[in-house]
């Protein structure tokens, strides 16, 4: 695992790729996140991968899952850490299967497919017969509460 | 990669798992086109995965990446197959990059999810600047001239 060192995540390991060379420059939520000099919900983390709450959910229990590499897209990331990054989505998904069977996996690449936050994320958003959770203007903000306790049933192994 | 027999994937090779073991005995489309016993426009193929056109697509270049071997869902297949999936989802992303920057890749896991083939799959779906796409009503049925297109294009490695 690279060292963390304020909010830029630097890599010296064996993938030979140096993070903060995907950075454009500018602040990333994400990887200050990653570095844990910005504030999250946090469920999971290991070397390569990390996963949250989203402040913001379509519904109860709504995570991302994120390399801690920076990369805007999947195509930006190095393999490897593709491959970790899908199996802490697997991970992540079967904590999700705890609240639910029914979620959708997405990651939205580009401004026109709603990305936000431009470091790369899997969405995973359990589904409870919602006709359709989608509507970015009823998002509302997660409560202290909620988060607590999805927090303790979503951080177990 | 395993042989292919009849409309069974039968997988004898280094995962030690057969396919056909998750199999929950119905018959099921993906593993149909996987053993090409039914018919896609294919644009990838390799040992573990595929990518073909949505035959129904939100949007042009909607396309759907696979593992050959069955599952229900991401967390019902093999590690070694999430890894192959992961690359592949990659590599179609990168050729829907020739199309738009911008595009949506989702995974539905359960029918209040929106899962319809009980085969595990990533859309990539490119987005033009649509508001909404998704709107299952208005998807009509993919043109054998846009498909051939199509297909050129995204089948290029």
């Amino acid at each position: 695992m690279g060292a963390l060192r304020g909010n830029r995540l630097v890599r010296s390991d064996l993938l030979g790729v140096m993070a903060s060379e995907k950075r454009d420059g500018g602040p990333c939520i994400f990887c200050d996140i990653a570095a844990h000099t910005a504030p999250a919900y946090l469920v999971y983390e290991d070397a390569s991968t990390l996963a949250f709450l989203d402040l913001f959910p379509f519904t109860r229990g709504h995570l991302l899952v994120i390399p801690r590499c920076h990369g805007a897209r999947l195509t930006d990331i190095p393999f490897a850490d593709q491959t970790a990054l899908i199996r802490t989505l697997d991970e992540l998904c079967r904590r999700a299967e705890r609240l639910t069977p029914d979620y959708n996996v997405a990651l939205n690449a580009g401004a026109r497919a709603g990305q936000i936050v431009f470091h790369v994320h899997f969405h995973v958003i359990p589904r409870y017969g919602e006709a359709n959770p989608f509507h970015p203007a009823s998002r509302t903000r997660l409560g202290e509460e909620e988060a607590r306790g999805l927090v303790r049933e979503l951080s177990q192994p």
